[in-house]
């Protein structure tokens, strides 16, 4: 028994050694959770079994997850005890996410369920309506959902518990998270990587995450490795983790119900100790050595132990529904009936279909219930950033294009001070490359959070720190999640060829805010802020690898109601950009911007109203007064292709004076749509303006040419839009050469712009070879540069077809 | 001792115990190799310092990784010894990427880069060349790439050296691949997940992966997680990842030779010991215990301890370049020339500037030499498979849209028999959903590979398995690349919705493709086949999570000399596009179709036809006679869609019979492109031969509607493209509703028919309303199903707004 600091002894006594009517409370609850789980699976009427069983009751198509069920439910219950006793705030995390009917079941003994749902009574019809809806069209998915009251993670994409988990309790120092980590989703890598979040875990400042390693054999076809390894060699793994590992196993009770309680008390006991000790301050040594449990119990524990001679519970055949065939098979029939009537129903609800006292006494009170916690439904526990003025950190910029700057070091002075004002609320999460994307000036106020032993050459970094870096796009991802959806806010920098990795995540939490925003209870959280440098165009030396804007396609796939993509061309409207999306709420708001000295355009005044339109004509830059249509139209969106367009039409301006050359700049790149496709879109008749309905536009993108191609369809005469932008033509080069490469130079705007003009004037034919002349120029170059290396020339000119 | 089988106790002992002359050998190549990646880094003249160094002779930027270089050196040199030694076929992976000068210079050494790019020559001008191409425009990237002989793993996105390496000596019993993991790329959620490999080689057919922990200490610009753990636990991790823990630390010499070459011999002891057991048939006990090194040496060995009063070596400092400002700042200069000549290049390099002898033996022979092995240019080992005649599988279809068949079983059964006919160089790769994906036929002839323990109640697993069923997508990708680039075949199945959590690895492979095919003397690999089941549009009970059909977008972004994207419609059209699939090379080839009973369109004859042509008028199902323009265009792509298309002809064919409707089918997407955009791209005559340049089109798609507005922008009138598509309206509901919910059911395509179509027949008007009462019907049916449950409904219905 642990001794903890405040003399709690007697009160983990109690926790660990249950009485007789607890264990007795604690099964009545498991086995009522466990009798909705399969009468979700199963039934679409006769909910609590008042008459015999017919064909009749049964689901037409029977689908679901028994398997991990009754383990979720029995961790569940424990809990709850443990809540009850000791006032923890706990929020719930299934990784099995398709134990779905076992959380719904828990937030509907819970009276969670019909608080947001109140067609979902506590009676006959309101558990035959939970029946009916489950896995059905109309319903609710098989899976812990958006939908599940309590839930912070869906149960759809297997890995991120843990770092969802980890993510909720940073610097919410009162919250325990208990994290269920399934053995199929055991053996993805984002899961196997997210253990290590303990060594980024401050006991004094952060809450804590229990992970409880559930080992029930198998997956849906198969074993899982960690559940056939040699017991001793996941034993090493989960020390290596750096966690005390606690196990329990078996099948047997009440033993179990002891055993897991007994398991739970020493995790509990452990965790408050570590804490006490770092709060207290008599704790400076190495990283803690935290608690997890390894739960192994029989997938489909509870349920038939062989149907038709073989063997199901403790098998991957019960992974979803043991028995098939129900309805025509009268034997199987019976088996259910049995095995539902096995948990005696009659003790645990009452005649009107109500939980019994016996039931209904397990669960906390109120906003301690884990399907009711706050810390689940982050928007209701959401403050506002304590934002600073983001315009003290203007550049001046006397006129467009004449100064360079490092942009996104004025977002890190902007985040410095965020920092400052909000220690509680805000971190930013980026894979070791804070100060690569020039965003060090946190570390004047944070340093790097760790956990494990920092030596005298390290620099900027302390277990005190609040900047989170991990080498892992998954982990930092998942983190901001966690950290989101619990209602704090922040930021996740990375290098835009690697966002692709974390790809995924981004579609999964897009789903996840999509899908919150049609359910009424669910409060806004602070939107996911992704910011991407490092950008293809400007990776000189590490190349092709290196070259992918695809994040933006794949955000771009979104619905409206939460995609947006800001591209913004300098430092100036970078601020207002990051403002905006720190004030937001539930969205995706995805920032590209690299981190190289760049030309800066506008002033603060001028970046804030440009930002305000999301796109706007730079006058200066062109030769279009205004008072017609020009002859042709020059957009674009990103930072290096503006450079490249304020570049051609300044050689139009100074060469064909008589053009008519109209700039238009993109930073909300979803103006661009229209507004039945995005709340953004601009209405027709601003898109005409800025684009004319006829005019040809030559339109150089940062990203994919599709991109653009897709927000414009249906805009009048789409057609008309050409655009250059990155087209998988990258190498170890120069940024210009980058340029030619994708054929989005200066030099190829001005030809589009020629090729392509309403109305061309005297000496266009010149321009165009005088630009096919500083093309060949170039070409000549990079050739000369390399002429007797033929074999890594033609590599590095491009495709030899 | 390790004592091996077969008596070459000697052989070990020698290679434990080098001598005096061989230490000075290794350590003579290992200094070689230093110098010349400090020369890449630094140099631009003055290669062998022939002449005191001046700041003419430096780069005038200094890019490049030397932190990690020594180390992956001085593993390379004690390989290459093993390999002299006992004749062991072995490939080198380096995790640590940015450690490219370490591997293109010990290619250099070796000779292979002179063979591969002949003006590299082994003098001082191509060692001058050498070092000018690395990190220079045109040049050369600073991590591992494609461009490096002897890699199967480029060095770019972290995460996946061990899976490359399981891929690679799967099937390939004479091969060890020496596998580096960074102490970077080991926080990283993929390389964790993967030291599972282990669970599924299987030492009788399987060659040996040994995996080298470089633990140098330090990231980009702060300490890595494990290199800071108590070491105690880091080998508690490994031996609970299944592994015996060979540890070196130090940076004393030759004591580091040593300790290195005796941890080297008895990890291929032990490796040999293990695989001739298995081979021999001595040994079916569990899972071996393989083993791996880990190896401590400071970051940046060997080089500058100290700058400026700063310590360096051993610290993040040295991660890049050691030394900076060296142009301008003497001081530092003077420290690189006595860094460089510490190596004493004069004993490495003859008067001519070519490797002296004692550099030189230390190189294997011929294929033998890691940077010349076939393995790494799988092409060259690559034979065509033994496939059976796919036409064999076929199902009958007396009549088109009359039988319904789970396509995908068709393919599982053509791959069940190209297993049997190819036991050693095919292999699927799926997490755990091969008979999900109805693809369970395959374990007719192979079981599961698994080389954990098995129990009574498992099915179709054994050690002797080839089906790779693991549940990490990560994982199967990447096995499959290394698989590939060895030169074997395969495939990977996944769900469609999933799909995204190895995007990155499809980008990134497709990179990599792109790039060896400007290398001649890389030979072509056999394709990457992804095959996407369980998509969007027949998520039943899953709901919105499980639905997105996101890889199309993600695999549309590379250039079309490896991207092809197949979406058949039925069972024989699959099995068409799926021969071809396995015939071809060095592409990418992502397959689509549902895994559920569907319509059955195509005899084996016609699917042959139109899998040739990509695309084709499905006559059977217009009303269009061919002898003039159609009144509207129904296109299709994809299963579910092509269903809806042809019951919406079906519902015109019969209510409004003088209206000319044309359906078009489309197999293969990329058919859609220009050719100049795509090499499957149809000529603009066959493109409006099937589509006309004036007809309006109603195009139903997969996926999301803006991937077809980008494939056919510039074709002519590209706006008249209508596009129906997924537009991200999933929910836990029936596919029918999934058809409405997003538009593209079989009333909303005729609707838009007569809403586009050039001539409107009589009774128009009347079917468009009918189509309406349809879907109002659909609609009260749905909410009727629901009617006293309204927050549901609300979410279930659609957005409320």
């Amino acid at each position: 028994m642990t001794t903890i600091a405040d003399g709690r002894t007697d009160l983990l006594s109690s926790l660990a050694e249950p009485t007789e009517a607890e264990v007795a409370g604690l099964d009545a609850w498991w086995r009522a959770n466990n009798y909705l789980t399969i009468g979700q699976i199963y039934l679409q009427g006769n909910p609590l079994l008042r008459e015999p069983l017919t064909a009749a009751h049964i689901k037409p198509r029977l689908l679901g997850h028994w398997g991990t069920s009754p383990g979720l439910s029995l961790v569940y219950a424990h809990v709850s005890r443990l809540i009850r006793l000791t006032g923890q705030q706990a929020i719930y995390l299934a990784g099995p996410g398709h134990g779905g009917p076992a959380l719904v079941a828990a937030g509907y003994l819970e009276g969670t369920y019909t608080d947001v749902y109140p067609a979902v009574t506590q009676d006959e019809a309101g558990m035959l309506r939970l029946f009916r809806q489950f896995s059905s069209p109309g319903g609710i998915p098989s899976h812990v959902s958006v939908t599940t009251p309590g839930s912070i993670h869906e149960g759809g994409e297997l890995g991120y518990v843990l770092v969802h988990a980890f993510g909720a309790v940073m610097d919410n120092p009162d919250l325990l998270a208990i994290a269920v980590v399934g053995d199929g989703e055991a053996e993805t890598g984002p899961l196997e990587g997210s253990w290590k979040g303990i060594s980024f875990i401050n006991p004094a400042h952060d809450g804590a995450v229990l992970p409880i390693l559930h080992l029930n054999g198998a997956k849906i076809s198969g074993p899982a490795v960690l559940a056939r390894k040699d017991p001793a060699e996941v034993r090493d793994l989960m020390r290596g983790h750096g966690y005390e590992v606690i196990e329990v196993e078996g099948e047997d009770l009440p033993g179990m119900h002891l055993r897991f309680a007994a398991a739970l008390a020493q995790a509990w006991g452990r965790i408050r100790d570590i804490q006490t000790a770092a709060r207290e301050g008599s704790d400076a040594g190495p990283r803690p050595t935290w608690p997890m449990i390894i739960l192994r119990s029989p997938k489909g524990w509870t349920g038939p132990a062989e149907v038709d001679g073989v063997t199901v519970t403790g098998t991957w055949r019960s992974h979803q529904v043991p028995l098939s065939g129900v309805r025509d098979n009268a034997e199987h029939l019976a088996i259910l009936e049995s095995w539902l009537r096995s948990y005696r129903p009659e003790e645990l609800f009452d005649a009107a279909g109500a939980p019994t006292a016996l039931v209904r006494d397990e669960a906390p009170e109120g906003d301690l219930r884990m399907s009711a916690s706050p810390h689940a439904n982050g928007g209701l526990l959401t403050r506002d950033l304590d934002l600073p003025d983001f315009r003290d950190y203007e550049i001046k910029v006397d006129s467009p294009g004449t100064s360079r700057a490092e942009s996104t070091r004025k977002l890190g002075e902007l985040m410095r001070d965020i920092y400052t004002r909000n220690p509680d609320r805000f971190r930013l999460f980026c894979p070791d490359e804070t100060n690569s994307n020039r965003l060090g000036a946190v570390f004047e106020v944070s340093d790097r959070a760790f956990m494990e032993h920092v030596t005298p050459d390290d620099v900027a970094i302390s277990r005190d720190g609040r900047v989170m870096e991990v080498l892992s796009e998954h982990s930092c991802h998942g983190w901001l999640e966690g950290y989101n959806l619990t209602g704090r806010h922040g930021m996740f920098a990375t290098y835009e060829a690697f966002a692709m990795v974390s790809a995924s995540q981004t579609v999964q939490h897009g789903k996840w805010l999509q899908e919150a925003k049609h359910l009424p209870w669910r409060a806004k959280v602070p939107s996911l802020n992704v910011l991407l440098t490092s950008t293809a165009w400007r990776n000189d030396h590490n190349g092709f690898s290196h070259q992918g804007p695809g994040l933006i396609q794949v955000v771009l796939t979104q619905r409206g109601d939460v995609a947006r993509v800001y591209l913004p061309p300098d430092a100036n409207t970078l601020l207002s950009v990051a403002d905006h999306c720190f004030r937001s709420r539930s969205y995706i708001n995805l920032i590209v911007i690299d981190k190289q000295p760049q030309l800066q355009w506008l002033t603060m005044d001028e970046a804030v109203e440009h930002c305000t339109r999301g796109a706007g004509v730079w006058e200066w830059a062109g030769t279009d007064d205004g008072t017609r249509d020009p002859d042709i139209v020059l957009a674009c969106a990103g930072d290096v292709v503006t450079m490249e367009t304020v570049a051609a039409a300044q050689i139009l301006r100074e060469r064909l004076p008589d053009m008519r050359v109209r700039v238009v700049n993109v930073v909300n790149l979803m103006t661009l749509s229209r507004p039945k496709d995005h709340p953004h879109g601009m209405s027709e008749i601003q898109f005409t303006e800025l684009f004319t309905d006829t005019v040809d536009v030559v339109f150089a993108f940062h990203g994919y040419p599709g991109a653009i191609h897709q927000l414009v369809h249906g805009r009048p005469d789409a057609d008309r839009f050409r655009v250059r932008g990155f087209i998988e033509q990258g190498t170890t080069t120069t940024p210009f050469d980058m340029t030619v490469r994708n054929r989005t130079s200066r030099y190829h705007l001005v030809m589009d712009a020629i090729n392509n003009a309403k109305r061309l004037p005297r000496g266009a034919a010149d321009l165009k070879a005088w630009c096919e002349a500083q093309l060949a120029r170039h070409e000549a170059y990079v050739v000369e540069h390399l002429e007797d290396m033929p074999e890594v020339r033609d590599w590095a000119v491009g495709s030899p077809s």
